[in-house]
């Protein structure tokens, strides 16, 4: 049996046969071999770099009393850095999971998207999470910034997590009893400084101590700083982290102060970073530079075929984040249709099809060339290209040596109406593989991601590196070069494959080429392959919710590039977890498609998807362990949650801050609490449901499951409550108060659940309004929008709330605030709230003029819908439409400022006399339809006084007046809707 | 090339494949291996632990910017620990030598004394440096105490010194130059840390910070003992160590704060240990228990020889320090004979050798056998054996059932004149094996050492482990078994001999064997091949000063089995450096005889003695490498004391702290100046020269140089003195001022050096005496009883103190101090330099008599000397003999408290007015010369006196008058003799 250490031996051979070269752990305690300064600081700058080293992690938060199987306070990282990256550090790494013996043919090795980043230091890279078996094994990351500095060359950093791949190499379930040497445990050599290490994270650790250590440490690294000395500046921000994590596993970080602590360590860790590479470049950068690879060579042009022939277009890259696949799809299509549309090639449709390693262009029928084309270039105007005498000027003496023509051929032609001298140029069209060599490289270098990142490529940019472009058209290569790439006729194959490539014989073969290699190229072949496949392994006991989970299936598709869908199950036992915590587990955490029974319960079972032919039991085994081990976790959480009372939860709350300026959670609970049983009055809504409920709100953020998985939150409250002994009204009221927890989600159902959601809602947004700031641009942190969201939705969903006003609501919840609101702020609030309903409702189908008709009342939004509801009846009414219409002809008329109200004495003429009456006549009214009624008796008069009645008449009185009575119409209906938008 | 990251592997694979377990360095700064855990905590208890790990150690005091070629603050340590002793620690080690491709055959690989104690953790073992070619590369110890605690089973520590090994394996000058990894050099990798670490701990350390952390680490680690938690309590006794040495290298750590702070340390790493060996045994002792070693059984008792033969006897050891073989070959001897006389075994002469590898016992001609003996059992007397009728009694026959005999063996003799009936019980003598073994084995468990160590052998304690036996009476081996060792006639050889052990036939051989396998088992056969080899070596430009070498030539002797004096050269640029800097490294540091021409001056080179064959040219230019690194350093420290002002040298004496009560350094000198001024005066002394000598006093303990050779303080301040510019009388006195720093040493020649070291040496007794006390026993750590030898040679050689009363000068001495000096302890500090001048003068060959005679004078000790030879020469005196009697005389027969004075009219005999008339004529006199001059007339008058005078007359008047006239003799001479200790 391997034991740990000599895998650590054996992983640290193999890189130093790679060329790395090895370094002790830090020594000061670290949360990750990122933060060794062999990591840290040698990334930046221009030397290269090549390391590997282990790095006991300390992640006091992880702290369990070594009794969790899976977590530990320290746990062994093996680190390697590769700088530059090398080109093909996946199959490096790939060729290290060989060194310690794990067959990678036969397990399912994945890379799954991650994008890693350390705020506290201000660094992030893209990459992955190395999945081996669904067990993530491996961090694989592409450094792109460190301590705020772009890094130039990129480096690869892979870093191993020991323990796990050992425990999974011995399939062992508990840390302690991996064989850490020959007939000595883990947990023999570990286990007492697990548990003792642990009791100082959670328990012992002295907070006040460790504050003034946390300042201390501070002090000296801004010192050092200061002192132009990064090295041990870098030690000492390694400590406040050390201290600050401390800190934080005692539960006595509020939010303001981890946001300050990130800050200034972020604002240090710059100022290392910075002082490294000032002193790196002073020492004239030891280590040398890194030199920039060269640029490709594009293949000889050769074409030989006449017609017209398929192209195939592949741009290979590492494993595409599924959302990323989609995006680059779209774009390929986009980028070469335009591309095409640039040339004068003829050609046929642009199919474009991806997996996680490629996007694969098809375009049928390309033509071998351009169409021949005659250009005309223009001249002198023929009056100044000859004289008088007709013979040739300067001017068409100098045009023709400038066109390398005689003058014999040039010929005159009217040009916008005047005669013009022109040459014809006659231009032969080029060949398909020049022409498209041109237009391919323009879509790689056109491609961007929502993210972007640079590798050992010098002038590319995407999601992740492009390592390989295959192009054909017909049977020949098309000449493709970008940058470092030029294209040929090889494909990869799946890295399994023996060999890995294949040399494709022409575009018209390619995909089935890939094919008869396992790849399945188009992402609707590879879906209904997983559901069919999926389905088939339930049946005939489960059944998959295809369509509820096709979000999920669509992820899975794209994380594949030959699906193999396969059966594992888990120990019933576990189905005594709450539903949504299996099920979050298998979605979020493990993309595991969960199986039910004919009623819809959660059966002990679940379908993942391998990629590619692998040993089917070995890759079950390895699912299950690891599913196993992560509901092993939840259920260490949920029952430690079960034997905490929930006044204990809840007291945790004081612990938890919101934000700086508006207090704990705990405090944030409590004004939504009141704020709901102010609302309930105010609605005339007395229930003892809410009352206790509003007690118990957000308790279970107070949970460690909650801690743990926050997506939970709601859930677990409702589940503890009932487990508390609470009524099922009560329990639900919590869990409604977090609802709706996205756009789309389930409304609260009960009065109760209502309140405390538009409470929570309104308190959030004016806190922050009145704080923060209301969200502009893409950045929300707070996720406001989302709250106004279900603000609104949770308004219009409840008939209780359907009077109560939203601007009520804001200026109860203002009052509420530990800090100052002014009206300003309310206003705007107010303000963003209708702007969001007005998109809502737009949203939902509405015309934009009737939606902006009825925003006056987006206080009640509820009452919007009724109204819209009714105009949508009314616009076809004529009366209406002839009433709203003079309303409209009034506001335009009367000049602005002009009361409603006149003399009806002065009026003379009958028209105006019966439109007098007519509003006059007006009863009251409350919404659009009974506005109709209402207004039914002006239809007529309306007319006939603006066919009649001539408003400006010369008398100033009688103008006056006529003009009153038009305000009188105008002011119909004022508070009702905004007529001015309103297009009939 | 062996790279130094190779190396680390290798070494690691070694120890791995002897079963050792791989760890970590630890994640906190510590100061070497020893202070991780996997060391200091598991060497703890009795479970089993083999391990093997790198350990970065800093030592900020170490830090050098990275200039100096050999010294950084952080160097690689690779440690192992071989927990129990598997009782062959050395040959393993050796093989790991091998395993980096060292060939130890070719090398001189040497174990030289190393007692290492780490008070700070209440640690200590006894072991070895282990010399490569002179160079020390590793530590070699087995632990016996930590955290206060007896260690068993003992743990064996290897400490590899990593940057030295791999400079000296690819011959590099510098650190930096260490080829690290493939192309990269070791400062490609570490310089800029070096450099940066350099800079925090020797200038840019905040002090007030680093104070507060120690006090904020030491809060929590008392904290985590208090809640029971040895491991992060341990952690933190490590960070406060690191503060500690932070402050300490920043100069910020006066001797008290050193001393409390040691102390603090101390308790809470023995609480820490407490606490780990009582949650181990609580966790059931997750290792398992060590098993103790099997008691051996010995050889079979074989005697094939029926005369007298010779008796081998051969404890062998690991290498013993040279005085601990001194004092075994005498314990052997005094052990062996008394032994032996313990028997009634015939034999010769007992001799015993030595090399530091083993003891070897001969005795010739030892008797086969024991002679025959008759013993004489008592029984009861004759007349309670038989009745009267002449029957046995009961008694009788009780005692010959008791002893086995009939009444017929029985006989009668007279025991102290009582007729007693007793046995004759011939006993034949023991075989000379069986009586040896017996005898031998306990000269084995008596050796012990000044300092004994244990290891795993559960029953023998000594200076090093005992590793074999060997015992041969003639032909056969003597059946010795002591514990875990049975004797044989197996000895081992060189570690490098192949193979590197051999079978002796007989006792009559072994020398020879021993010889003729290159052991030469004699210190004055090894001392001559040295001395003649060493001699030859540099004829004949240069010469060894054998007999100034004589103490050095005596522990290299002891050093080695087979001597092979070899010479190296160094550069001669280096004898620009001061000639003691120069000895005092080749003889303290490297055991080198130092080489000088006709004129005495130092030559470039140098004898080295390595041990056994060796390759001559390697092991040459090994200890020449050796030798440069250390004259290099030593030249970076004297260039830069050189390019330091004295000024500056002489303030950084603020820095150092003499004693918590005591005050400074600075503190001190100017204490010592002050007084040195008072006794000049005193003595009629003035000169500028001692004056300015007065202002520069220890200058030179703020110098580089003497901070790192302690014992050259003196010399380097004459050196720099004279460097400076002073008048060479200056620089002299100053030099001076620290003589004689041990018994031996040269005096003060000057008047002006002799006033300095006298003023020293009386403001440490005084300002020791009032503080810590005056040392009782054998402790002595402030070397007290150094300074009083010191501080009497000096006035005994120094005419112009000759009347200066060293009482006084502990008074005016007493005054300067900073803390009250009672009368009590002036006279306590009086009464121990009178013992110690008594010991002095007693050590000088005076009869112990006339020395306590002339005590009384002992504040003036030159007086002492003085009368002690003019007693010399009086003692030979009749007159003076008779004087002195009769003083005696009278001392005994006159009464205590009986006054010197009587009334002559009351005399009336002849012979008593005669003496009367003498004594009143007896002149004045000043010393004992002058006294026997003085006295010549009472010689007769006293004789006559004793003869015919009976003092005791019955008439009270005339008694009393006859007793004042002897009262008056008896106080003769009073204050010029303690006439009572003479003895004539």
């Amino acid at each position: 049996m391997l034991t740990m250490q000599d895998a650590l031996a054996r992983l640290t051979t193999y890189w130093t046969d790679q060329g790395c070269l090895v370094v002790q752990p830090m020594n000061t305690e670290v949360g990750a071999g990122t933060l060794n300064p062999a990591t840290l600081l040698r990334v930046l700058g221009p030397e290269p770099w090549r390391v590997v080293y282990p790095e006991p992690s300390v992640r006091p938060d992880d702290s369990r009393y070594g009794e969790n199987p899976n977590r530990l306070q320290t746990h062994t990282q093996l680190q390697v850095i590769l700088k530059p990256d090398p080109g093909n550090p996946q199959e490096l790494y790939l060729g290290s999971l060989a060194a310690i013996g794990i067959d990678v043919t036969a397990h399912d090795v994945r890379f799954v998207e991650d994008n890693w980043a350390a705020p506290a230091v201000g660094a992030w890279g893209l990459g992955w999470e190395v999945w081996l078996d669904g067990l993530e094994i491996t961090q694989f990351t592409y450094f792109q910034q460190v301590g705020g500095l772009n890094l130039d060359p990129v480096s690869v950093e892979i870093t191993y997590g020991i323990e796990r791949i050992i425990m999974a190499l011995q399939e062992k379930t508990h840390f302690k009893e991996i064989e850490y040497a020959p007939g000595v445990s883990y947990g023999e050599v570990f286990g007492q400084s697990e548990y003792e290490m642990s009791r100082y994270y959670l328990d012992d650790a002295d907070i006040e101590a460790n504050r003034r250590l946390l300042e201390l440490y501070a002090g000296e690294a801004q010192r050092m700083v200061d002192a132009g000395l990064p090295v041990p500046a870098h030690s000492y921000v390694l400590k406040c982290s050390q201290a600050f994590n401390v800190l934080d596993s005692r539960g006595a970080v509020s939010t303001s102060e981890r946001a300050a602590e990130f800050a200034r360590m972020r604002r240090l860790a710059g100022e290392v970073a910075k002082l490294w590479v000032d002193r790196r470049t002073e020492l004239g950068l030891p280590l040398g530079t890194v030199a920039p690879p060269d640029a490709a060579r594009p293949a000889a042009a050769v074409q030989t075929a006449d017609g017209a022939r398929t192209l195939v277009f592949e741009i290979g890259t590492e494993e595409l984040p599924p959302a990323e696949l989609r995006s680059a799809r779209e774009q390929v299509k986009r980028l070469l249709s335009e591309g095409l549309a640039g040339t004068r090639l003829e050609h046929g449709e642009v199919r474009v099809f991806g997996t996680p390693r490629r996007i694969i262009a098809v375009v049928a029928a390309v033509a071998a060339r351009e169409d021949d084309h005659v250009r005309t270039v223009k001249g002198p105007k023929a009056q100044a290209a000859y004289g008088a005498d007709g013979a040739p000027t300067k001017a068409l003496e100098g045009f023709v040596r400038g066109q390398g023509v005689t003058i014999a051929e040039v010929t005159v032609e009217e040009v916008n109406t005047v005669p013009t001298v022109v040459v014809k140029k006659h231009e032969p069209g080029r060949a398909a593989p020049t022409v498209l060599a041109a237009v391919l490289a323009q879509v790689v270098t056109g491609l961007r991601a929502a993210k972007n990142m640079r590798w050992n490529d010098p002038k590319l940019a995407f999601s992740r590196p492009v390592r390989w472009l295959t192009a054909l058209w017909g049977d020949d290569v098309v000449p493709v070069a970008v940058s470092t790439l030029a294209a040929g006729r090889r494909t990869r194959l799946l890295r399994t494959a023996v060999p890995p490539h294949i040399d494709v014989d022409s575009a018209e073969t390619f995909l089935e080429t890939l094919g008869v290699n396992g790849i399945v190229a188009d992402h609707e072949d590879r879906r209904e392959l997983i559901v069919i496949g999926a389905q088939d392994l339930v049946y005939p006991d489960g059944k998959i919710d295809v369509k509820g989970e096709a979000a999920l299936i669509d992820q899975i598709t794209d994380l594949v590039e030959q699906p193999l869908p396969l059966l594992g199950t888990f120990d019933e036992s576990y189905l005594s977890l709450p539903d949504a915590v299996l099920t979050t587990v298998m979605r979020k955490h493990q993309r595991y498609l969960p199986v039910r029974d004919a009623d819809g319960a959660l059966l002990p079972m679940f379908v993942t998807v391998a990629n590619g032919p692998v040993d089917v039991e070995l890759v079950r085994g390895g699912n299950e362990a690891v599913l196993r081990a992560r509901y092993e976790d939840a259920a260490f959480f949920y029952r430690a949650d079960l034997a905490t009372p929930i006044a204990e939860m809840k007291a945790h709350l004081n612990r938890l801050t919101f934000t700086d300026r508006l207090g704990s959670m705990a405090d944030r609970a409590d004004r939504i609490s009141s704020l709901a049983l102010s609302i309930a009055e105010r609605v005339g809504f007395g229930s003892p449901v809410l009352k206790k409920a509003a007690e118990l709100l957000k308790f279970d953020l107070g949970s460690q499951l909650v801690t743990e998985m926050t997506s939970l939150a709601g859930v677990m409250a409702r589940d503890y409550a009932l487990h508390a002994g609470e009524d099922r009204p009560v329990a639900q009221a919590v869990y409604e108060a977090e609802l709706p927890r996205n756009t789309g989600d389930v409304l609260p159902a009960s009065v109760p659940g209502a309140l405390l959601s538009l409470a929570d809602r309104l308190d959030l947004v004016v806190g922050l309004a009145a704080t923060v700031g209301l969200p502009t641009g893409s950045s929300d942190p707070f996720a406001v929008r989302r709250a106004v969201l279900g603000l609104l939705a949770v308004h219009r969903a409840t008939p209780a709330l359907a009077d109560f006003s939203l601007v009520e609501g804001l200026r109860m919840a203002a009052a509420a605030q530990p800090v100052p609101v002014s009206d300003e702020v309310l206003t705007a609030a107010g303000e963003f709230l209708a702007k969001r309903l007005e998109q809502v409702l737009t949203e939902d189908q509405n015309p934009i003029d009737r939606v902006r008709a009825v925003l006056p009342h987006f206080a009640r939004p509820a009452q919007t819908d009724v109204l819209l509801g009714q105009l949508a009846t009314a616009v076809t009414d004529p009366g209406f439409l002839a009433v709203a219409a003079a309303v409209q002809r009034s506001r335009r008329i009367v000049p602005a400022g002009t009361p409603a109200g006149y003399d009806p004495a002065l009026l003379k003429e009958p028209a105006e006399l019966a439109l007098h009456e007519a509003v006059v006549a007006v009863p009251a009214f409350t919404d659009v339809s009974s506005f109709v009624a209402a207004t039914q008796g002006l239809v007529g008069p309306v007319g006939t006084f603006f066919d009649e009645v001539f408003v400006m008449a010369d008398d100033p009185a009688l103008r006056a007046a006529r003009l009153g009575l038009l305000a009188t119409v105008r002011d119909l209906g004022d508070g009702l809707l905004d007529w001015d938008h309103l297009r009939l």
